[in-house]
């Protein structure tokens, strides 16, 4: 479990997986100005802190879970995690897409809240089992989730990521 | 300083180190759903934002400092850092354990805290001063130190880490 | 862009663009405590989470924007940037300074604000151009910008970065 844990030779790839789970990619957000979607060094694939649009326009905005319910929160992180997979099988569309994905290494999600809120693990599940639906045992990593008083575009939830290539 | 500073042949060994302070690493926390305590890629060991818990319970909840004082936050930030020791530990332990461990890469520590508070740092100094105490030299890290609206549990302190294993 | 983009041979190298800029590097900070500037591990360059701090003073602090005007936040951002390029550079002083950076991979930026704020991106900015300024194609990295509610010393703004080297 804290090894590495590649895909096993055989095992449904994570292209399969999303056509298997009926899901379709986003279009891969363009690149905005002097920061880039995804940076690759060595065989770590960083992505930049997502946020829960769709066709270019949030999908919710505001505090959870005053503003925002937790369950439209969950399917924030959800969206992210997509625009994530988006991010990197562009990325990596010379390698494979997304099936050059080894393992997911790290998540880094925040969400927008007040002091006194205790569910982020709640919110930040909606990326992590998104992740492990697609990329199975080698999809679990390691996470970090916490607060922030606001974040871009006033979102609920932001997540970056860390995967390793195969 | 700045370059690699991995333990020096000879050297005290971290769980040596843990003896002579005294100090017994409590339980790992079990595995919880879609994520773990720590992810091993090449020789970087992600290890999960880790919160004080003592078995299994918060030993504080709340503001710093007006719920939660410095010197509590304190022991928070060491108890987060005792968890990530006791999972790397677990992580490794097929390669002996925290001796594994050649040096400490990054710390990201988040502090439950409100607008205008400014002693992060001297919270954060929680996890890095075990740090050095059980790595020596090796045990110096990147660091960040910054606030948050609220943690997870609604807990004072949350803390995530990079290992490098040798 | 997301695959490896280091600097081309025969590329201005970064201290050359930074005489060109007019930029002279602030002194490296003081390593303080038990924790470090940078720390190299492999070919990478961790830096810790630095603060908008000139000749030891922080230029401003407080909450973007109702006590720091954005515009004041992007100079932050830029000094912030501007500290760790120092950083970098001590670091790498045996391997020709920071002409030993080969690329930027990830940039962590934390404003201090309140609810509602949207304009995190907008401040990131301030580092993620000088960025490009120095490295050029090399200098676009994978970003993340959030909000805190305080920060240490109760600055606006605290960064940190991961280099790659070359």
């Amino acid at each position: 479990m804290s090894t590495q844990n590649p895909r096993p030779a055989g095992s449904e790839s994570p292209l399969a997986a999303l056509a298997r789970l009926g899901i379709t990619l986003p279009n891969p957000a363009k690149p905005v100005a002097a920061y880039v979607p995804t940076r690759l060094v060595g065989n770590l694939l960083y992505i930049s802190g997502q946020i829960p649009v769709m066709n270019g326009q949030p999908i919710a905005k505001g505090l959870v879970p005053r503003e925002v319910s937790i369950e439209t929160a969950v399917s924030c992180a959800r969206q992210c995690t997509l625009n994530a997979l988006a991010a990197a099988n562009e990325a990596l569309k010379d390698r494979g897409g997304l099936n050059a994905v080894r393992s997911v290494v790290r998540v880094g999600a925040f969400v927008a809240c007040e002091a006194g809120f205790a569910d982020h693990p709640k919110i930040a599940n909606g990326a992590s089992e998104l992740l492990v639906e697609v990329f199975g045992e080698s999809g679990k990593h390691a996470r970090a989730a916490v607060g922030a008083p606001s974040l871009p575009l006033n979102v609920p939830v932001e997540i970056e990521f860390v995967f390793e290539v195969g």
